[in-house]
């Protein structure tokens, strides 16, 4: 496997279009990759990021419900590779009893489930060439609170 | 446990306010039970009911392929109440090694995953209080077509 580099959820947002989007940003915040979600995916990873939870379970809550009562546990996440479509692809390792499944995720998700175990979030070399500078990102920041 | 009735589901549409709705019906098909749902939820009914995936993973995709990654397979789904408020509440019995977990689930998470093992869905009787004739519910069937 070729280097991981570790990312954190910086922020969900908008950008001007209205699609939403989250930010991954290296530890020493110099750099973030966009990644373009759905709003469902979006309202999923702002909801743990706030210590926020609905009344009834939300699909991402699900999925940890199912895994806790199966005893697996996501390890880590890696968003592996970009599509020349511009297409995303992560991968989910999921432990159970000491043995690692790699299962095959669109980034969204596996961020979503990432927040959820308190798991790190990986990106690869090849995706460090797709990150930006922080202010080269525009969005629309007044939408965040809308979020959730 | 209270009897339970098996429903299938109907189809997914949206009613006269733009509101995805689910409506599951009785073996016999004389009355239906409608239940309103996400957007996201409604895609992911829609698309096993017509024998579509995506080419990503939809997170119900996910869900399936971590129980079965897991060794988990649900055994069938239960909607099982309803709070004065008119929220749904379902139940998930998820297999695993000959036994059963029970998983609080909302119904349309519930139903989008029975879709996707081929389980049975059923209603408690207290629910069948709630089904109505299938001519009193009104939807736009020209959105249908929208839904994947």
């Amino acid at each position: 496997m070729s280097s991981l580099v570790e990312v954190n959820v910086k922020f969900v947002a908008m950008d001007q279009n209205k699609s939403h989007i989250v930010l991954l940003s290296d530890k020493e915040d110099t750099k973030v990759l966009p990644i373009w979600i759905g709003p469902a995916e979006a309202q999923a990873i702002a909801m743990p990021m706030q210590g926020e939870f609905e009344a009834r379970p939300l699909t991402h809550d699900l999925i940890k419900s199912c895994c806790d009562k199966l005893e697996g546990r996501i390890e880590k996440v890696v968003i592996k590779d970009i599509s020349t479509e511009g297409t995303y692809y992560a991968d989910i390792y999921l432990e159970q009893g000491g043995e690692i499944r790699v299962i095959d995720s669109r980034p969204s998700d596996a961020i979503a489930l990432a927040l959820r175990w308190d798991a790190p979030i990986f990106i690869t070399m090849k995706l460090v060439e797709f990150t930006i500078d922080p202010d080269d990102v525009v969005f629309d920041k007044s939408d965040w609170e809308d979020l959730h």
